[in-house]
């Protein structure tokens, strides 16, 4: 199976999830620059989540790159990722809109949490159908960066119960680490 | 005809279809995770739909990918299954807001028995086109799976008004079945 | 410059437009089949539209295939044509909601002669970058179809104003006689 | 890495942009051509923004067609480019609603400014990668161009304090000015 079309496929579905988001931006009543005031938390979770929905498609892209061939069982394992990334919007929207409160902080940590777990497996499934010898398999490695993600997503639900600001930095944090591109792949093919 | 813009066009509406279901979550007020409770059948419907849209992506991706070349009655009875599959974010949402009442399930089956039917039109045309020798006509064969999900469906409609939730249980049954991908056609790609 | 990219952008503009049009199907209160009556008229003008819409992506597939480069023009011919077609989910939602009234037909009609003619248009950019020999000039030659279409739709707009079926009339009938991919096209592919 | 799923993905997201302006239109009660007069602002807002729209993805076109590689520091710069233009429908339906008012005219105005510089700062990246002596780097020059427009915005929007009709004229002319495709590169092209 060729993998353009589970590529173009992934492109939509993230294109779209990114640009809905701004749907959630209601257009206030009145023409002052003040009534854009309590709309600040809802941009500020916007750019957070378009954030990771660039990474995510940064390293997807990154990912696909170091594949030759999809199986079924990929294109299975990339529909979860994309299932859990598509729930992005609604948590973005209900965080925006409690101005960050405790739930609505949990919930999108836990959403990322899921998207940073499905994203490990299908790194596993394609590197299962690639073989341990392959250019994915090596670049990946023992995969140290997706393993402290997740468990700084982990760690940062009970947190959000004690302060939530913490748990919005452990986000950040992350996505600041992810922000640079799989520079592990990048370099191996500028090797070969 | 190359095929190319037909998968293109295919894959975009699939993938709005996919991520618009998500804009039926209407952000609730409140900011405690029990605002979230009314909202949990219409996720289940969510991702009973997502796993639909997934399975005839799949499934699409497939069958187009054991064909060469599209005519223009291709055209059209593609057209025609998009038109039933963007039906599905409608009926999803009615089905999940009425806490799977009668009606708004029956409806739903109705729109999959729908989907199913213009699925086999698809397969005919297309077979048609490629001829009975070809790859995709062995590889579909007497389509036994195909008539087995529209007998379903059709038999759930009729039940739906006794045990609304034995129709549902038929819907879950027939995505399980479909869930694998479509092993006959990749079965076929790795004899050859 | 090569003409993938505007295949993608237009293929990706009008699946948008196909799908968006689904959204005016709001979700009504109620579980019986009796609550989606009222909607039957929204359904009916959706279903002429996604007709239109697939009519317009059919040719637009087939006279691109015909195409070999694009200029700058054509760029613009073919952004003033995904203009047209953008404001067919606004004048089908409200012809739908006010079940086929007078004005709503007329501007509904407008709209469909508005995308009549910068098809037209589009086609006349093409031919002029092509050539008078070219394949495409050949295939569309004095383009009657084209030319009978318009005139309908001018033909229909004031005939609303005395009764609103035989313009809705019309714009079936053309929808029909362009239903059929245009066979010129195809004719001319199958003898080269 | 190469291009094609950058160019993929900017497509999706552009042509999402363009199409939900759209559904900034509410469709009004009553079936009058008058209950429409009061959507004429928003209409002529969406006709700016969409052609605005169609200028940054010609460009974008234009610029990248004439890029071999991209490389992570392109990608962010594009998404950054995509991140402004997204800002773009809520700014169109803010200014369209409130029938050009002084603030949401110069908030529109940032966003477009804001664009402006994110396509400078892409480009610069994008001749970095390529390097001094490439297509690009000479087709684009001294990009008088694009300095002219961020220029212009810049004085735009103290102007819309003073006069706002003003500053909608200056971004009319910009916008005038960009309607050209960028025939610098378009006349290399002709040269090689």
């Amino acid at each position: 199976m060729p993998k353009t079309r589970l590529e173009a496929f992934s492109d939509g579905v993230l294109a779209i999830i990114l640009t809905i988001m701004v749907m959630e931006f209601h257009i206030p009543k009145g023409d002052q620059l003040s009534v854009l005031l309590p709309m600040l938390p809802v941009v500020g979770c916007y750019v957070l989540s378009f954030i990771y929905i660039g990474i995510y498609w940064n390293n997807h892209h990154h990912m696909l790159h170091a594949v030759k061939h999809v199986s079924g069982g990929v294109l299975w394992a990339n529909l979860h990722l994309l299932f859990w990334l598509s729930l992005l919007p609604f948590v973005t929207g209900w965080m925006g809109e409690n101005h960050f409160a405790t739930w609505p902080t949990v919930l999108y940590g836990s959403v990322l949490l899921m998207c940073g777990v499905a994203y490990t497996i299908l790194a596993k499934v394609l590197i299962r159908t690639e073989g341990p010898e392959s250019l994915l398999a090596r670049a990946v490695g023992r995969d140290r960066k997706g393993k402290v993600s997740i468990a700084l997503y982990a760690v940062s639900l009970p947190l959000a119960f004690w302060n939530h600001w913490v748990a919005l930095g452990i986000y950040g944090a992350v996505a600041a680490m992810w922000h640079i591109p799989d520079r592990r792949i990048e370099r191996l093919f500028v090797e070969e």
